[in-house]
């Protein structure tokens, strides 16, 4: 591991376990669902509120950050926690992804990719080298390589010839990083449906030497199944001693299930968005509060929750915000979402750590399926 | 006064008061500013910051909650506090203001209004009696008559015609209101730009009596001076010994001003409508984050300020926010807004208690003239 950077596991229950990676500015407890912050702010939070929802780490993206308000006037600003108010860790992807799903005229080859701003058409450059550079003027404390992420369905050979390019970009992005005392590097797994290039690839980036190993190209179009049959397959195959990132994922039900499967760390703008758009997430399960029924509901989305949005405001008051379009629905959605996968999280940790992981889930499971709404009358 | 409602003049400086209004659900220290809560949430805030800013009441919207959620739905749920989770004084309007600036195929004659809803077309009436129906059902502590506001310049037969309809209206309203114990409900001067409309209007309303007088039709479209006038006619003819309410009134100045002239609340939604647009009034007066002079400079909005979110984060950072259109931004620069508001009505009372309201404001001014960017260089 780099210098400052120190992973341990705690305890382990099957697959899944439990423990604690430490950085300087602060540890994450592991399994960690990390709120995503795409332009430096976790959107319709303070970070304050974002903390307060149990976050010991915040993601923040390359590709939005690079474009606006860049990386260099970021740095001259004190870097992105000055800049952003955050002091825990940050973790900050490498930007490939973005620019493969946002950005306009592409052109991707071995020594990286250049495309146009989907902001104002400005052009812009990223390499491997890079992209460590943009993370180093942010002073991320988690940093990733560059890779190529494909969409699934692929050809096999396409997917063949991403993994090698993220293989090569890995190495190169090894050594722009150094050993940046207290910072941790991640290398990327790709290989999409492909086991065996699943295989290769992890082996391929454990030669190498990372303080951390993602797992990429997944939740980017395949069934579930796929996705968990790829984690069976490439979590044994990572060194047991750093932690797995499973990227851009995902659903409560994807996220237990990942667990199981010995993924530690997890991103995802599903419960951020979904709260901008009048979804909530509770152990009740998925709720869409534009849905006319909520109209009249004085009960609060949960009146058991740990979180106060869930159990001061009543359903008809949410469904009132969500419909007119107010902020503030956004905010309060927001933050039951965080917060509900917060405490997904922290009872994920305790169950493995009492080794009652496996039932953990299944209750989890049978919340999200019974709900909570009576049938209509 | 009605049962439960009382109100003191504590002490005078010129024709600026300072007091209470008190209500069984709090006291509204005078002069006032009420945050507009339009649909039952002052936009970007949650009521518990909207508290901490100093607000001791906010306004809402009787427009826009016939509208959606509908009134006999507030009632149900608990009353307009319940729902939007407010515990101190709601201020409500008549709804009237809005039926004539937002809704579609408006027909006013004696009776009433009859008109169709913005928002999806549905037709509904509103009569001085309906009005206070729905304020009584939303349980708002402050009622307003319902009455008929000229936009100026207008014909001054047409101002007239509204002003004694009014009047009329104000009769109606008087007797639908009865005396609920603990509820207040206010009288609404009008007659333009037209002094002795004014004063009729005044002592018309004085004869019915009301808890409170409000000045209407102005600040729609008129110059301050001839605002301010119309003020200088008008406040000495309201009974000393009741609140004087200038409605959707207005900036920093025109609210100094007016309280130098014996008003003693105000509304407006220019601090938060302001904020959603990027704007901040601070003591240093408007300031506009859009402008890409902010960019680099990590300057708080007012390091001195009793605001945390004036003093905790950089311009550079809150124009990264307005630039990018993030949530996060309407919700600080809303914050700040208010609170600076709130700032200056605390500033306003001190000040007329300690007899200097001249100098203060004479202060206030000079730091919004003098502001604090530097130069281009």
């Amino acid at each position: 591991m780099t210098p400052g950077v120190v992973f341990t596991v705690d305890a382990t229950d099957g697959a899944a376990r439990t423990g604690a990676l430490s950085l300087p500015r602060g540890t994450i407890r592991t399994p960690a669902f990390m709120p995503v912050g795409t332009a430096g702010t976790v959107k319709a939070m303070t970070m304050a509120e974002v903390k307060a929802t149990g976050a010991d780490i915040i993601l923040g993206n390359t590709y939005h950050l690079m474009l606006r308000p860049g990386a260099e006037r970021v740095a001259a600003l004190g870097g992105l926690h000055t800049f952003a108010r955050w002091d825990g860790p940050i973790l900050t992807d490498s930007g490939g992804f973005q620019v493969m799903s946002l950005a306009k005229l592409r052109k991707l080859d071995e020594a990286g990719v250049t495309f146009r701003s989907h902001i104002d058409g400005t052009e812009f450059g990223l390499s491997p080298e890079r992209s460590l550079e943009i993370q180093a003027l942010l002073d991320s404390d988690i940093r990733m390589q560059l890779d190529e992420c494909v969409a699934l369905p692929a050809a096999p050979e396409e997917v063949e010839r991403a993994m090698r390019l993220s293989l090569r970009w890995a190495e190169r992005s090894k050594a722009a990083f150094g050993a940046t005392e207290g910072r941790a590097l991640f290398g990327i797994v790709q290989g999409g449906d492909v086991a065996a290039l699943r295989l290769e690839s992890a082996a391929g980036l454990a030669a190498i030497g990372f303080d951390g190993y993602a797992v990429g190209g997944l939740a980017v179009g395949e069934p579930q199944a796929t996705m968990l049959q790829m984690l069976d397959v490439t979590t044994p195959a990572l060194p047991a001693d750093r932690p797995r990132y499973l990227m851009g994922v995902g659903t409560p039900d994807d996220i237990v299930e990942s667990v199981l499967r010995g993924i530690d760390m997890f991103d995802c703008v599903l419960p951020t968005r979904a709260g901008r758009h009048g979804v909530a997430y509770t152990r009740f399960g998925k709720l869409n509060l534009k849905n006319a029924r909520h109209a009249d509901d004085p009960r609060p989305l949960d009146e058991a929750s740990g979180w106060p949005a869930a159990r001061d405001y009543s359903r008809a008051y949410l469904h009132h915000l969500v419909k007119s379009e107010e902020i503030l629905g956004a905010m309060l959605l927001t933050s039951v979402n965080l917060a509900y996968y917060q405490s997904l999280m922290a009872g994920l940790r305790a169950a493995i750590a009492a080794g009652r992981a496996g039932d953990f889930v299944a209750e989890a499971k049978e919340g999200w399926a019974r709900g909570d709404i009576p049938a209509r009358s």
